[in-house]
């Protein structure tokens, strides 16, 4: 029996993605797809507009969308509801949802720094998924866990092996950041075309905050944020997909280029390891040695978009520590499939 | 009377560059153009692909090639030679030139570590200049003045005036590099489509090292490197013109952004102030406001390309200090611009 | 004394080149400048994204946002609107201007087929401007000119000479249009990195049905459509600024390439030749001879965006007559920068 | 068993595609790989800078790279050689190939035209296969074919249908061709950023004639040309791959677009059908309605990069016909792909 589950904004291009992965999902039976109110009772396959590489898988097109309404959700009793909805409009439905016992895995970023809400990169901190069971006071039904800003998802999972055996002081890193983040009409070309746009609004803040606490621990029942200074500048480029990290780090012991290569190499994910998570990729972290390499057209597939690949690791005698590039798949890694994964985790764990 | 001018080199898209600021200079007269061997004896217009924004000044698309051999050049007595030399030939024929009485002005990156060869960015460190006076050792009889790295010479516009103000202790800086930086031929349309390219040979060990010696100070005929740490990240993007830096700053004393701002505002440059120079911009750091600026292709134009355009200026907690984003024309400010105003500082001193 | 010219929907891409047009023009004094009714009272340099190349003309930027209510606007009793309003509320608001006195030069879509409209592209059909006395009946007390469609203005101009010299049957083009005429929101970049969208909605019709009225003549007070086949395909292409079209003449005489080069080359426009008109560009046809001309970035702004560019000019023995390739700037000589000649046009005729 | 084959000229973006679709072939065994002289030796995955999308099959990556010496070649005795050799030099060693009784399937353009070489798109003329036999007159022990120029392969399979059912007078077509059509160093980045280079030396010509050669018939052992006038405007837009073409058709027989339609959906090769050969597509001719596709990054894959996707069929009352708009994949269906495609049906034909 597979759980069924809903995709709440499944038009856009985060939605396509969450449709992608959930379409022939061997644990999960893609049942409702919400999307704006004028589209609703029309099918699925006519209303979107697919942009993502692979063709729309063609059942799906048969989907009839449904209202956004958590009333209308829930008398259909989701087992668990994908939300990849705007931010000003996310709270209110993922908490009616959530009242109503559908379990919510969320892309928005209201709530993410919840002191009871996980903020879940599974190879990173699967372990904060504990906090769920304080949610209940809240008078939730459900539960709720959350999926970290794109970059910081991308950035975390390369820190994490790296904070594990050399420990992190301070951590400086510049974003190159695809359109595709910013939604399909989020970008226009007139501003792009020939350009960088250094700004990504709210963006920096998430990724200074949002690694503390994912690469924090929970002790008794308390999320404790790490204690790394984390300092960013975020830039748009026209990539359609991929998010490139410069990083510089700043570690507590000595490090050397080989070893940090073979950490990062070796990490499995911690308590996820052996779980046998179908959207767990192989190689949380694949590391190049090209010069040249990570590139977002050639490398941001990589474990089918789930693993991030780490390029040009050098020491950094300015800093003490090592500097590198990291790239992810931002709507795949950065949100779609890090949920589905989570997902996956929150299941196997018997969470539902 | 005009200053007789040279520029070796000048097909390519630094040449070019060259030709659209020398064309109507007030002080030099371009006499000699010179290019590959096989265009030898054919016109200017014939042989160059102008791509440069300005449509090309029609009088010198009649000047004849020139050959690159320094025994020919020197025939014709030039004052000054402009090179933009590919690196493996400048040597041998800039070395020709000196020793032949032929001022150089150059842009390819051999020599420019070399102690008794100015590096000069001149609103930041004109008073290197007094270094030449140590080349007559080497039996030249021209003096040679070079030009930096691009990224180090954006670069270090908008460092000059924190240093000078607040003291920095270490710069971590990520570029964003135009195509034309790498050349007509440099960067495939393949490569870099919906790409970023992590990789720039050879560049980062140039913006650490030579950014050093701009910053440092010259003492008793020596120079002495600033005591800064520099640590660079550089990139490639899918951008024409106009490198984008984003810069962290470790300073030695407090800051606060409004006060880095005015520093940068106000700053014009210690030596060259008041010396008019032709080529010299009337603000040499223009600083925005907008929370989305500078972007390439919106500013890399300010000063007529000689301005460097800072923007997001914000206090950085993590570091102790402040980030900012800098954005400057590579084949401008960091190449053809430069050469020329270090041109007009040399002959202002009466140096030739 | 000057004539006081108001701009209707300013802050767009259109409306910014107006303003850059107006804002030193010899005959126009920009006073009335409007925008979305959230920026009425605000500083037009305050709520404009300004990204048209020049930076914004300054004392533009202390005009105060005027509404678009008609009454408010001709209270003012400017001598001249020029429209940059969307289709959908242009007719309306310039119909209301007319009937309050204001004259207008309209770059928006409808009524530009109507009867007693003219649809001027002025070295072309100049002489069509006397259909506006017949607008008297409509009860309008200014008078209504229409700019054509982007890529209508631009291949009408290439086709006048040869039209003229040799006659024209038929006429097959297909065009390769900049993101920059959708507007500025109208291409996000997610849907054309990589990409050519083979569509643009409405555009195959104006091309097809606005060139036989320009190209068309008055009689006895009534437009006659050129007896011309024209068939178009519309796509769009990652450019800035600048149309391309690849268009195939069937001609009625018998055509030579050089014939073809020399009648482009010549033309100057019939009626308004000699009227020293500010916004003519000396060359309304600029003819290349290089294999790989014309290009949208090297020659979209000949003749400082007014003059079209033809290349390729050779023989096509399958249809009987030439093909050729044909570039303009689509904001400046399909959009505003024709809207101001055509005003200069309607003041140096004594209409206003 | 499988036939051993040999791809010539593997590191480049057509020899890249060979390898992929050769890697895993069930007919064909990838046993040779050349390069450049400096290569030879070397693995083929030190060598290659690997950039087609999927990521290079590993074992390929292990073959050894050898001479494009025909004597050394053909005392490996290889059933087929793939060739992606530039013109220049595949003349000489396809000769010398096929003295030696190699059969060779070539990309490169020289010898298209010959009477007595099949120039092959196998759903369009399998048929004109027969042509080799005499090719024993030249003193070939081994047979030639030749793949179709890219844009003329997509264009002539959607010519086909239409052909048949309907006559063809004439084509006018306009392309907008892939920067990979040119080979990883033919399109600068700097040449093509916002921009369209409306040249493309010899493409316009192979387009006209090879067009004729394709939809022609073989009548006693004579290759007999389509009585069609085609006339081609080739452009270079920034697409990554896929070529798009917009063709006007003048048919002999009236058309109605819904037939024009389902003819090209229909249309399954003739000779071809029911063979079965691995590369074929299920649906040469895809057929898409939306008004505003094929479009090259969404479709260019179709029918894994062997279909070509047709898409905005409408009357061309003009013309008396159709006009619409094709796109193929222009290193699959329009170089590699076909190559194999053609070695599978010699192969089934028994031929070698």
């Amino acid at each position: 029996m597979k759980y069924r589950v809903c995709v709440l904004g499944a038009t856009g291009l985060v939605g396509q993605r969450f449709v992608s992965l959930l379409a022939r999902h061997p644990w999960f039976e893609l049942e409702i797809l919400t999307a704006s109110k004028k589209y609703v009772g029309m099918k699925y396959g006519e209303v979107v507009n697919w942009v993502v590489d692979n063709s729309m898988p063609e059942d799906v097109g048969e989907i009839e969308i449904s209202s956004v309404d958590p009333e209308v959700i829930a008398r259909e009793k989701p087992d668990i509801a994908f939300s990849a909805l705007p931010s000003d409009v996310a709270v209110e439905v993922e908490v009616e949802l959530l009242k109503r016992g559908i379990n919510v895995v969320s892309n928005a970023s209201p709530m993410r720094m919840e002191p009871d809400v996980p903020l879940l990169n599974p190879e990173v901190n699967a372990d904060h998924l504990e906090l769920v069971k304080q949610q209940v006071r809240r008078g939730w039904r459900g539960i709720l866990a959350k999926v970290p800003n794109c970059s910081t998802a991308i950035l975390t999972l390369a820190l994490k092996p790296i904070a594990d055996e050399f420990g992190i002081k301070r951590v400086i890193v510049s974003t190159m950041q695809s359109v595709s983040g910013a939604g399909f009409r989020g970008v226009p070309s007139v501003a792009i075309l020939d350009n960088v746009i250094p700004y990504i609004k709210g963006e920096e803040n998430k990724v200074e905050r949002e690694t503390l606490k994912i690469l924090g621990s929970v002790e008794e029942g308390k999320i404790r944020y790490a204690d790394i200074g984390v300092t960013a500048s975020c830039h748009r480029v026209m990539v359609l997909d991929g998010h490139l990290e410069a990083v510089f780090v700043e570690t507590s012991k000595k490090t050397a280029v080989e070893e940090v290569k073979e950490v990062l190499r070796e990490f499995r994910g911690n308590k996820i390891r052996g779980m046998n998570l179908p959207t767990a990729p192989s190689e949380p972290v694949v590391v190049k040695e090209e010069p040249d390499r990570p590139q977002p057209r050639l490398d941001r597939m990589a474990g089918r978009g789930m693993s991030v690949v780490v390029g040009r690791v050098r020491e950094d005698k300015v800093l003490g520590g090592v500097k590198f590039v990291v790239l992810g798949h931002n709507t795949v890694r950065g949100a779609a499939g890090t949920a589905v994964l989570i997902a996956e985790l929150i299941t196997r764990e018997g969470l539902i």
